[in-house]
């Protein structure tokens, strides 16, 4: 398992944002989640610091539905970040925690009108617009509202087809090509509530190249270039999105940080070439803030090997509360964090506790020798994994605890089985 | 879509369980999972009866994994229907329910001390073993328990390689071939304590045809054969799982019950032939018992056509209410509740709200013009729709409501925002 920043081993174990990992599973139980405070403000100053430009200044938004919590969204407070959310129940989450309003950008392809009419009692900031008949609707209410519209640039971003958002044919989105456009333009055109602060497009997840990014920032300039020579509108800002790719294993290379400067002056050179208003160029990292700032801690059960074929270590958790291996066969690496010294030579896969043959975590992974008791620890899961939680099979959903200057305390406490029941009639 | 017997027409709208949908809808709200109580018996009934048989009495086992309710394990415990359950929160809701301890079978490749101790506290009747290592702990506690061992009969099922559960390198139960299964019969020779009642396994999921549960029978058949010649044991059951596929799609053809009649009687010609002692076949059918029992009913938002390409319809739910789509490439058939009798001659792709490119519930499906404010009702949907259900999004999940002998009435309640965060400090 790659070794991060915040990590080091002492003692032949493994120690998370300075914590001892095998002191905070004893102390809390597992399943459970960790997330390192330190290590998610520290790269929002790495990103802050890559997109330095003399006269673009960016805006780091963070796209909570990596991880959505009242405790994520008081750091992000204390970071002075925007946050972006996508639903009615992330506006909720990020309000109660005391998110000022107008840092929110509200995202979905399908917003519902109680949802709407929810952001706006709340003064959300900025309506990300997904298409024409949200913008109509939008339109017809008569109050003034913020906009970024979203467009489709259409590019193929390498990547699981799961999360290629921006093929002409995705869901999310306005193409250039299509008659939508122009009619979008024409209403924001004709209702003078509705405020055009800028193009907005997201191509993706977890992309670990610039081209892509280069290619989204030229059609966003074209258009806002275009819009200026046809309509005289000149809009001050951007906003290329996220799917910043993060490290999972070692196919995973170019980072954010390696590209975000080059992203930045492409778009200042664009602006100066062109004489554009744009003022500000907005991103929307998730995962890549929060992703590597997680780990999960699982003890090991049962132990098993089939005849020839696997030796299996079933862990007291899996894909009811990391789906992405199951769902995007993704690849974590992981170790047992007891062991960090003992040499890796033995295969095993490791499989969770659901009746589902698809629940296996990590498959033919070199460990150390493991042992009923025996703790494995998973990295990179500060993203998707609690957000896409499931109670499958009624298992309760893990604690998280979140680790800032040495200290641990809970910002999710686990579920209980009258959790479970307590929506049953 | 397909009409199912519980299901009729009158004025243009679906009635499901002799209810009029459209009513529902407005009623309850959307999303919203709706079950039929009454076919649920009725599939029970048909399973019962064509499982009859001069000397093999069969024992149907309900696989709560595919809808784990407190509700539903009332309708069970009326039908005098025997549950499997698969983790201590599945026992937790089953007991809460008031379903009798002896009747429940506790499943699990990795069952936690604590869960084994609260299901041997509780009376559980009968373990189903799935390791040597589970076993061994078993037979340390020195307290009378049932068991059933699971054995992975080395079948590969026609079916999504996620839900094919014995291959012989799944993680599931003992290979007759491992050295894992002598040492389990010892260890049960050697421990009295253990009341071997039964070979037990279960071979996937959506399965259409007999033949795989004939050559499981077969395998199991012939180890309670070698059983008793090489040590006298006896054994009075047999349990094959379950797996029998539903109706989805055109491509689902032949069901359970085209072929219950054939397992039992092959089972018994063996018995019989063979001259062994087994009274009883169990069988473990959750998703066709409840699968085609349930239906989703969605209200659409937002339509959108990309040039050229696809048409969108959107629905206030999605792959967090239904993952089976984005997890397995499931196909489900849907249709627009009150427009029954119109054409249907347009092509849409019905999405999900979440912000996730991946879902997308029905990919080109004919339906009539569909408009904002319709509603849509997917069917199938009983089985491993709701417990598989996340907060993705932060999207609180749908209510669920029974419909018996023409009454309905709400089993869950919808979340509320104020659950979303109800965990977070």
């Amino acid at each position: 398992m790659k070794l991060f920043s915040n990590m080091f081993i002492k003692n032949n174990i493994l120690y998370f944002g300075g914590k001892n990992t095998l002191e905070l599973a004893k102390k809390y139980a597992t399943p459970l989640y960790l997330i390192d405070g330190n290590y998610i403000k520290q790269q929002y100053g790495i990103f802050k610091k890559s997109m330095e430009h003399p006269f673009i200044e960016p805006e780091i938004i963070y796209a909570s539905k990596a991880l959505s919590t009242k405790a994520i969204y008081e750091i992000m407070n204390q970071l002075e970040a925007s946050i972006d959310v996508v639903s009615g129940g992330e506006l909720y989450t990020a309000l109660e925690s005391g998110f000022p309003p107008e840092k929110i950008y509200f995202h979905g392809n399908n917003k519902s009108p109680k949802e709407i009419m929810f952001a706006l009692d709340k003064k959300v900031g900025t309506f990300v617009v997904d298409n024409l008949m949200e913008l109509e609707f939008l339109a017809g209410l008569n109050r003034q509202i913020n906009i970024l519209l979203r467009i489709n640039p259409g590019i193929k971003a390498q990547t699981h087809h799961y999360v290629q958002t921006a093929l002409e044919s995705s869901k999310f989105g306005i193409s250039l090509s299509s008659q939508d456009f122009p009619s979008a333009i024409q209403c924001i055109i004709n209702n003078k509530n509705l405020i055009l602060r800028g193009f907005h497009c997201h191509i993706g997840s977890q992309i670990h190249s610039v081209l892509p990014f280069i290619k989204a920032a030229k059609i966003l300039l074209d258009a806002t270039r275009d819009l200026k020579i046809e309509h005289g509108i000149e809009l001050e800002t951007l906003n290329i999105g996220g799917g910043f790719g993060i490290y999972y294993n070692p196919t995973d290379e170019t980072l954010a940080v390696d590209f975000l400067s080059e992203i930045i002056n492409f778009v200042g050179n664009y602006v100066k070439e062109n004489k554009l208003k744009i003022k500000k160029l907005m991103i929307e990292p998730g995962r890549s803030l929060v992703g590597p700032a997680g780990m999960t801690l699982y003890e090991v059960g049962f132990i098993k090997e089939t005849p020839g074929l696997k030796k299996y270590v079933f862990i007291d958790g899996g894909m009811t509360d990391n789906i992405r291996p199951t769902l995007y066969q993704s690849i974590h690496e992981a170790c047992v964090i007891s062991k960090m010294k003992t040499q890796a030579r033995y295969s095993y896969t490791i499989a969770g506790k659901c009746c589902e043959s698809g629940d296996e975590l990590i498959q033919d992974i070199l460990l150390p020798k493991v042992q009923t008791g025996d703790f494995i620890g998973v990295s990179n899961t500060g993203a998707y994994n609690y957000s896409m939680a499931s109670n499958y099979n009624r298992i309760p959903r893990p604690a998280m605890v979140l680790i800032e200057n040495k200290e641990d305390r809970i910002i999710i406490r686990r579920e209980t089985y009258e959790d479970l029941i307590s929506k049953d009639i």
